[in-house]
């Protein structure tokens, strides 16, 4: 894991959680979607296929237990995962808790619209709720 | 595996290319974007948290695996890998061959515009050349 940072461009629009086994975990900064990102910690990466076959695997129940964190936080009606990268490289998976009157419903959240920027007391309470329904 | 059937709506726009170990691995039908995917034969699974943790790991090295040929076939610039599933509920992965001069870079393919059906001989010369690219 030597050499990684975070790109300053995920920084920038996002919040630190938690720092999972092998991921940060952080929460984009727009509230018209409960959205978690999920970057590994492993230098230069770009791609899954980046990853070796372990670190997929845990990327894989890390993903799942964001997605189970999010499902019980928010009683979403979908979730939406994506690893895109199109604009930033340093390899990111998105998860997203999806609502059928959300703003981008039923398309996809990326490129879509203004972010809202969270009032602090909002959150904070979702990343306690996020915090205390992720496996300890 | 009992009662696994493809949602018609995921036939209709997509060509068969193989059966994998978990998965359906079908072409969507737009030549705008090389982009397979991978539709697991659990029968009722929306969300990839619906799948059993062996099903998570064979679902993430499938999806490994299609990324590497379509990495190969295609020398595509960037792979979009997403679950998204707000319009057709079965669980169904897209991996997508992005192109910085493509018709929708850097936005995501869902939702953009109107798909191209591929004439047969340049869809059936990529299907090959994909199973070609795939572990055997």
């Amino acid at each position: 894991m030597t050499g990684f940072t975070l790109d300053p461009r995920i920084t920038a629009v996002s919040i630190g959680v938690t720092g999972l086994w092998l991921s940060e975990l952080r929460l984009i900064n727009d509230a018209r979607f409960p959205w978690l990102i999920l970057v590994p910690r492993v230098h230069g990466a770009e791609e899954v296929v980046d990853l070796t076959k372990a670190d997929r695997a845990a990327l894989c129940e890390e993903i799942t237990a964001v997605s189970q964190a999010l499902l019980s936080t928010t009683g979403c009606d979908k979730l939406n995962i994506g690893a895109l990268g199109n604009l930033v490289r340093q390899l990111h998976i998105h998860v997203v808790a999806r609502f059928a009157a959300d703003a981008a419903w039923p398309g996809p959240v990326w490129g879509n619209g203004t972010s809202v920027a969270y009032e602090a007391e909002e959150r904070d309470r979702l990343i306690t709720n996020i915090l205390t329904a992720l496996p300890s």
